[in-house]
């Protein structure tokens, strides 16, 4: 995690000390759990939490893991040295990952909900971006080049779909991770049972792996990180249209651009989307990440070790990323600067070239085939097309209306309907209107 | 698609024949959604369906694309040619992403129904494999190590619930992209309207994508890809686990070796765990299709075509090498010869120096420190497990009735009844019976 | 391989038909360096060759595999079947392994030779377009945004060097995966030598694995695959540049547009850069295929053959998307229609803008501290972005010489020198000339 | 980067003041060269370096950027504050990139430095364990399966050669990342020359960009990623055939266990291949940045800085974990004890079977053809592994006797020289010298 791109939050999640009071919450959970089934003495969870609990100290037990070589036994060594004998009922008949999962499990859970209030966040600009462009017409492009027009809204609408979809993959996976295991060497709770497990379990608001080996299955978690990949990746696509709309000869919207900020050391002139590009980066890493915790599925037999390292740094850096992003996306939507006279007049840009279909149609329901209008209509939209930027005025009516065929089949009036901008978007308002509505999937 | 991976039913699913017979499948849904809102004459549909459906020529098609550069404008001229001038009406007001969407969904969820069915087989040869060994001991391990014993049905049971979790995957990822959109140039009904999408779609058994650009979302298609991967990984982690079963030394379980079948050129006596190695490859081919995907996602304004070569191979890679994998698995898994006895020679390889937590968590309860037990214990054990493999007798046990402080704490009795596997066991039938239940999650 | 991004000369490399006759290649190798041994009796080769070669029936090898279960004893079986006794003498001592991964080598080399002259041909196609637009000026762009003024060709001579650097990459590669091992069963030459290996490889043009084990280092193919990945993802440079080239509103080039070729099927007016896009997503294939092949390396101690079923799809997969797309971009980089005018047009869009850093630092020399005159100059700049594209006139200049504390610093003679596109673009020549140079890295 | 798998010498050279540092060293090199060229009075470099070097204070600098959102611009501001009006000379028609990536050359080729001596070590000690083990006897394995006896020493030697190669693409990195630019705004020089920039590039051992733009071009830093990605990968290797030998049923090796260590937290008696476990999952983290780092290549135009939110993160993560890697790997096969006992053992296992090879070419030898004599020795070698692990005594070559066609054709001294395991290891000691040859590629 870099201070950078993390939030203060996300950081205290996955600081040492968080780590080590949640495995101690988790040794109490167990240890309870075990009071109330008789096989450790009443009241020890207590004891050992008054002495230890908030006392933990992070450097201590670094140091002892460097002679164990285990983390979870230097935390047990040093909750014995904070708790004294109260302390060996811990662990009983429990491994480390019983303790390691269940707190990975409640940490990925939290920072999951971090995200998910963000994404919220995200999803409330983009729902106010939509509805205030309701009418704000733009021109529509498919390749990057004009097609036809459409109004901004349907753009944040868009989003707001995509977004939403994401939101529930994570909502699915912050589900599938919510489980932990307190079964015990290979999972047989040869120790322990289900039911002190299901007791500890629900004291952490998490439910039993259904088939513990020795740790939780890992294809949990890898769903975790593909979820967050694809939120990434949708928040790319907003970050991407950004920065297409700021490009100095579109000019349709523009990031914020702070009181005393600068955009380049060398040229005074430049406001760039900064805020944009950054989260294209970032949306890179959270592909990245889910790529390698797609490797840690198949671990050897009960378990191997090797997801740890991983596990280790895309944990903390995977969600603080995320949660960054959200957050940096929704305040990006909602500080973004819209031109509506730019749109307007980058719409005029092609003199309605982006009506050739419908003339082409107009001329299809006259009875003339529909590759012989085409290429008809394809003829002067290219001699117009051509002309575009150079300076000349816009001709591409005033060809069709030259154009003798075409004159004798359709009246000017019937060019006037094809050339009619508010009946082409006269579906707009309900596109976003039913996309809006939060159960549209 | 390579043959030696892909069954004949995805191969046909994906062949040019049957892509375009479903392109002409969309239009003519379109076109008879016109001819109930009036917009096409009646009987259109019918007369371009009697003289075109099933007689496509691809071949033909491919040759007018050649001129043309635009598969779409190349199909709907060879279908003008076949079914003359009715074929004028088709494709009125739309684009080609209307007609080629629809269809990748309707194939790309036609793969599913596939796939999915081929991981119902999967399921139904894990689960019964899983009751099959419910009383099956072996060694469990961890990090390769023996650990503690467990039952060989446990290893199945925990496949059927994470093969279970990625069938979910896939179905969420089938519903994600039921989707298509009969909705125009850039996705506004220039010339269409709501209604008659949804009628359209509703005829081919899809929704109507909520905010369509000239395109369906591509995260939907990222969402199946990406479920594609977590299943293929599934399987990987059941293959790793037979690779490893099958080692010289483990001897645990065996491929089926078919009468004829020789295991090396050079080796006579080989008997390779082939069907796992290779599903292991494959598992990486479907990572790598799903991290293609996600880069599909952020296309340019209101699409750009950037998306279609990558989706034209991976469509039909993808989903025939998932289908194969699981068919495949199942056959492994079916097949799978499984060697109880030897597994029972593993089991006491150690001469029962797994049972060393139950004699530390014994002198726990005698009121012993942890990590005093621990060192006590693992003093021992370690001397025994230096000698395991020399051909000396297990010592484990002697070791720890030869211990004073030991026995003075643990008569015989007590250390018998740590070295119960009876006991130690006592939960696997109960686990595997609740990993069985559907609704596990 | 699908045939639409394939070129007829890669598929027939990667034939059925051509690798069984690679196979025979190096089996007769092989068996030449034991007649000349003396393992095997003299004139074995020729009399298989005579009988055998070029007399393959791919389809009966597939037929004899189906039962055997193994691809090299079909092919061998079938072998022994068109040439009778002699033919047992062949892979005397050998392993399959010791075929397939010789032939693999010649397959691949011969793919890397193919995509090796397409990198020239688009090499030659940059350095003509480079030459042809030294003087062409243009507005460079950082972020999207006009930054400060370059010449076209100096884009064309950044792309050489970075496809020359792909190059030596791949060739690089090309040198890392000729080798092959006729060294048997674990590599130990058992029943081989090495100097018998050393003259049979020595005729098919290889060099042996310095430590072979069943197989030839699996680290050489993901070199190879990872140079594909980097030489795909400078063509993505190139078509990404062409794309935004091409945009509405930028439209200083533009792909070739063929007669007769039809951009969208809804929108006649339409002329997109579908090669550009189409390459886009080729590279994220090749990028997957890269990631896939590093997953192939560490295999089980001696080999195992999990990495076979990746090779055999992305061999001749990524090969071929390779060759297609070096051809495919020499295609575009020589068909490419580059609009001057319109470059100019756009560098003139704003006024003189990116002149700012020139004024800057001429406010420095009069001995202005540096962030005192960026401010002074952001403030005008800043004022006169506001205003284009809104049609007011471009009024940077005029803003700085009516600020008086500018004006009492900066004649205008002084801001003439600041304004000289020509003292601007001194050096553009000489760097194209250094980047042409082929010994540049 | 995180303390755990971070070497100090590596978190010090991405530390926030180590960053400073170097931007400023880059800064004084550039105005040293306009000293030289007379841009820039003489002695400024010289004053600014006494009043700043050394003295930078990184949260001073993280306080300014907060204002002003850009992270040159805020250093710019910190060293005028110390140094004073000197300071304005720095940066003279420069741009922010001319120092990030010149800086980011420097720090990036320290840490390549770094791994590199890192995996001199470890070729060193692979080196002596090849020699150590010229004549440790021991099974080879393919799919996991007993194949034919090898030495230990040829493990090692394949390792040597295998992390040999990815040192070479390691120094091909390294030099193609040993690039700056001096050159300002977009790359032209405008206020510049490639004079100056030689000049200021050769005191800091850089050599510049061919075609800058306003950045070095990223796929310098892709390849760069790569090769660590591979590197990774080669260390994957090792620690995956660790982790094999180290499986209790084989125990042919084994990680050195510190005295205090403890394997598991529940079961005392566990001795974990953790350190190999470890670098698995680490190879999976520097795969997965190298994937990131290929899409930072295709840039916008002359630059867009998506590349950089990545670069921050994955330049100190994957150099540090590759770091790391190398180190722990060199400890790792250092510490290795290795059981030639047990390989002797395990390589009794089969009773000989491995010799099924050598009787089967004796059998050709006496004129049988090649898939005869592949199916009789086979069913006799199939019989005898049927009985492997049941404590049955090995029945072979028994068989083999007992068979007349056999003992016909083979007397008992010819089936002594098959069975001749010193003729079969003949070559070993020779393939190990020729991979310690440096100059074997």
């Amino acid at each position: 995690m870099i201070d950078r791109y993390t939030r203060p939050s996300l950081a205290k999640i996955w600081s040492d000390g968080r780590r080590y009071e949640t495995w101690l919450k988790v040794e109490l959970a167990a240890c309870e759990a075990m009071e109330a089934g008789g096989q450790v003495p009443a009241g020890t969870a207590a004891e050992v939490r008054a002495k230890a609990a908030g006392q933990l100290d992070a450097k201590r037990i670094l140091e002892i893991e460097e002679r164990t070589r285990h983390d979870v036994i230097a935390f047990l060594t040093h909750v014995q040295d904070l708790a004294g004998p109260a302390a060996r009922w811990l662990h009983l008949g429990m491994t480390s990952s019983d303790i390691l999962d269940a707190s990975f499990a409640l940490l990925m859970r939290e920072a999951a909900d971090e995200i998910i209030a963000g994404v919220d966040r995200l999803r409330a600009v983009l729902a106010a971006k939509a509805k205030a462009h309701r009418d704000t017409l733009m021109i529509g492009r498919s390749h990057g080049i004009h097609a036809e027009p459409i109004v901004a809204g349907l753009v944040f609408a868009g989003f707001f779909g995509e977004v939403g979809r994401a939101r529930r993959a994570l909502l699915t996976a912050r589900d599938e991770i919510s489980v932990g295991k307190i079964a015990g060497a290979v999972g047989t709770y040869a120790n322990l049972s289900p039911d002190l497990e299901a007791r500890a379990l629900a004291a952490l608001g998490l439910r039993p792996e259904v088939v513990p080996t020795q740790v939780v299955a890992r294809d949990r978690h890898a769903g975790y990180f593909l979820a967050l990949a694809r939120l990434g990746t949708a928040i790319e696509r907003i970050a991407l249209t950004v920065r297409h709309w700021q490009r100095t000869e579109v000019g349709e919207a523009q990031e914020a651009f702070g009181k005393g900020q600068k955009g380049s050391s060398a040229m005074p002139h430049k406001k760039n989307p900064i805020l944009s590009e950054n989260l294209c980066g970032l949306a890179r890493l959270l592909r990245a990440y889910a790529s390698a915790s797609l490797e840690d599925v198949a671990l050897w037999h009960e378990r191997d070790i090797s997801h740890s390292s991983v596990e280790r740094i895309i944990g903390p850096d995977a969600t603080g990323i995320a949660d960054f992003m959200v957050q940096r996306a929704a305040g990006l939507v909602e500080g973004l600067v819209v031109y509506p006279e730019r749109m307007a007049k980058n719409l005029d840009h092609t003199g309605g070239l982006y009506f050739s279909e419908g003339v082409m149609l107009a001329l299809v329901r006259t009875g003339m085939a529909r590759q012989t209008a085409y290429e008809m209509v394809q003829k002067h939209a290219l001699a117009a097309a051509a002309e575009v930027g150079t300076g000349a005025p816009p001709s591409f009516r005033a060809r069709l209306q030259a154009d003798p065929e075409i004159a004798g089949r359709l009246s000017a009036g019937a060019l006037d309907q094809a050339f009619d901008l508010r009946h082409h978007l006269r579906w707009s308002g309900s596109i976003i209107d039913r996309a809006l509505d939060e159960r549209a999937t």
